[in-house]
C-alpha cells in the first residue's frame, strides 16, 4: 500500500478477501488501512465470520446494506486516509458508481483511486509451504480419481455417469467439490477442448479425455488425461505420442526465473513439428490455487518470468474436428532449479 | 436498443449471450446492431460455436485476442453506429478501460455507453412456455433427490457423504451439475445459513437443513428442506411450525402485479409475531434461472412488481447461534392469479 501511495485498500475479491481474512462467505468486503483492518459482512455470517476471521487478522462488522459501500464509507471515515485503492479488475462499472455516490461529495473525486497493478492478487500467485501441502493434496486426489475411474470406465456407459462417479468419489475422498464443471469428452465430442459431459455412450473404440479438479481446503486441483477406449490406429498413437512430448517438453521448461513464453513454446513446438499448430489452439497452461484459474498464463507473448512457489498448469492438446482430440495435463509447482509435478498419474497412452 | 437510444449494444455477461445465442462457452462476446448480430469467441470453441449458434441467432467470428474487444472494435467498424451500450453492472473498470483503448481515438469519449438499466437482464427475468417447461423439470429432480435422500439419512454419517449421495443422484437422474454448493448442515450447524457440508456427523438428535440445486439445460433449480433427526423439543417444533407458516404465507402473497416487498412483508410478518424477526436475517427470497440469483430480490424495501412468467423462491429462515436454524425453500412461478409452486416436497416436519 504504502509503495502504491495509498493510505487504505478495499478488498472485494472474495478470493482475495479469503487470502488475507479467511473468511469464505460469499459477500464481503474488506478494508485495510496502515493500522487496522476491517470485514464487513451481512448477517448471514454472523456465526461463520466468527468463526473463521481471526481477530488480528481483521474487525468484523455485521451491515444490512452493501459490504462495499460500508467498506468504503469506513475507509473515508479513518483519519489520516485521503486515498484508498480499489482493483479495477475486479470492480464493476456500476458498483464504482454506486461507491462513488455513498462518499461526502467532496471526496466522490479524489478519494477512490484505480489500482495500476493488482496488489493482493500477486500474493496468492506464489504458494507457502502450507498452501503448497494443501495443493499438493488436492492434486494427489485428483490423481486417485483417476485411478478409480480407470476400473469403471467401458464402452456404453454415458458420459455423464463417468462424471458423476468421479464426481461422487471426490466427495467421498474429502473434496468440498469440484473446481470446474467435470470433462468428460469421448470419440469425436474429444475434438471439443471444453466438452461438458453428456448423455453420449462411450464408444467401443476412441479417444476419451477427462479433465477435472476438486477443491480441498479452498484450494483447486487441476488435471487432464486422454485415454483410449479399444486398440488405436496408427495415426491416433502418433498423435497422442506428439502431445505427450508437447506435454513433457513444456514440463521440463519449468523453472524459476524462465519466462512463461518459453514453456508455451516448449510445447508449442513440439507440435508445429509435428504438423499439429495449427490444431493446439489455446495456451499451454495457467496458474492454479484459490481459483482455478490465476496468473500466471502459459502462453505466447507472455513475458511474465515464473516465481518459486507458483504452482501452473502444463496442458497441450489437439484438436482435430469431426475426428478426435487430445489434451494431457499436470500441475506443476515451480522451484528454484525445475518444476515439481503435483499430479504424478500415468501418461503413456492407456488402452482400455 | 431503440428505446434505449442506441445504434448497437455489446453483451459480455455470459448468462445474457446464452439466452440470446445459445453459446454456452466460457469466453465469448455478442455484439448486435438493428442489422446484425455477430458472436464473437476464441479457438477452443471452434466445433462447439456452430453446433451451438443458430446462424439465424448470431454469425460466429473465432479470434485469437479478448472477444470482447473484438465485438467493441465490429460495432465502431459498422455504418450508422454511433452509439453502443454496455451493462455498467457487468462490466469491469479495467475492461471499460481496455475496449475505449481499443478504439480510434476520436470514438474514445463517446462510443461507448452505460446502459441506465440492464436490457437483456429483463428478458430473462420472465420465463417462457419452454423455459418453466424445463424449470419445472429441474425443481421436480430436485424434489426427487430430497426424496432419494430421506432414505439415506442416518446420525452418524458425515455431512459431505449426505452432499456427495445427493450430487451423485443428482448426476444419475440426468443433472449437468449443482447450481451451487449443495448446504448440509446439521446439529448446531444449522444455525449457519451457508453452512456448507463439512465431516461433522449428523447427530443422533438435531435439525438437518439440506439447501441443494441442480443445473439442467443450463437452468438452476433451488430448494431447501429441513428435517428432523430423533424426536424434537417442544420449543424446536414451535419454531418449525413458525417458519412453515411464514414460507406458506409467502408462496401465498405471490401474484402477478404484487411487490416483492408485500411477498417479503407477509413471510417476515408471521415470524415478526412469532418473536423471531430478529432470528431472520436475510431476504425472503429471489429469482432464478439461467442463473441462480436473479432479479427480482423479495426482500425489504423492493417496490418491484411480479410479473407472470417469474421464477422466484420463497425462502423463510430463522437461525439461532448456538442452537439451530430452519429453512424452507421452494421454487414459485409466478402466475396472472398467484403462484405455482414447483417444488412440491412435503413441508410438513419430518422426523427421522
Amino acid at each position: 500500500m504504502t509503495r502504491a501511495g495509498l493510505h487504505g485498500l478495499l478488498v472485494t475479491h472474495l478470493s482475495d478477501l479469503r487470502y488475507l481474512s479467511g473468511f469464505t462467505g460469499s459477500s464481503a468486503a474488506l478494508a485495510l488501512t496502515g493500522r487496522a483492518a476491517r470485514l464487513f459482512t451481512d448477517g448471514r455470517y454472523i456465526a461463520q465470520a466468527a468463526e473463521e476471521v481471526n481477530v488480528k487478522a481483521a474487525q468484523v462488522q455485521i451491515v444490512s446494506s452493501s459490504p462495499a459501500v460500508a467498506a468504503v464509507q469506513w475507509l473515508a471515515a479513518q483519519s489520516g486516509v485521503e486515498f484508498a485503492g480499489f482493483d479495477p479488475a475486479r470492480t464493476t462499472v456500476a458498483e464504482l458508481t454506486r461507491w462513488k455516490a455513498a462518499l461526502p461529495s467532496h471526496l466522490r473525486r479524489s478519494f477512490l483511486s484505480a489500482l495500476a497493478a493488482p496488489l493482493v492478487e500477486p500474493l496468492r500467485w506464489v504458494k507457502d509451504e502450507e498452501e503448497l501441502a494443501i495443493m499438493t493434496e488436492a492434486a494427489l486426489l485428483g490423481c486417485s480419481l483417476f485411478d478409480h475411474i480407470l476400473g469403471f470406465l467401458r464402452p456404453g456407459l454415458k458420459e455423464f455417469e463417468v462424471a458423476a462417479e468421479m464426481e461422487h468419489q471426490a466427495r467421498l475422498l474429502g473434496a468440498e467439490g469440484m473446481s470446474f464443471e467435470t470433462i468428460v469428452a469421448s470419440g469425436v465430442r474429444s475434438a471439443l477442448p471444453h466438452g461438458r459431459a453428456t448423455s453420449a455412450p462411450l464408444p467401443r473404440r476412441g479417444f476419451l479425455t477427462l479433465d477435472f479438479g476438486v477443491i480441498l481446503k479452498g484450494y483447486c486441483s487441476d488435471m487432464t488425461r486422454t485415454v483410449y477406449l479399444g486398440t488405436p490406429k496408427a495415426n491416433e498413437r502418433n498423435a497422442y505420442q506428439a502431445v505427450l512430448e508437447a506435454q513433457e517438453a513444456g514440463v521440463a521448461a519449468v523453472s524459476a526465473g524462465v519466462r512463461c513464453e518459453e514453456v508455451d513454446e516448449a510445447a508449442r513446438g513440439v507440435l508445429r513439428r509435428a504438423g499439429l499448430a495449427e490444431a493446439f489452439s489455446h495456451s499451454t497452461g495457467h496458474g492454479v490455487g484459490l481459483e482455478i484459474h490465476e496468473s500466471p498464463r502459459i502462453g505466447a507473448g507472455q513475458t511474465t518470468r515464473l516465481l518459486p512457489g507458483m504452482v501452473v498448469t502444463i496442458e497441450p492438446g489437439i484438436y482435430l474436428a469431426g475426428q478426435f482430440g487430445i489434451r494431457i495435463e499436470d500441475m506443476v509447482a515451480v522451484t528454484r532449479t525445475g518444476g515439481q509435478v503435483l499430479t504424478p498419474a500415468p501418461k503413456a497412452l492407456i488402452e482400455l
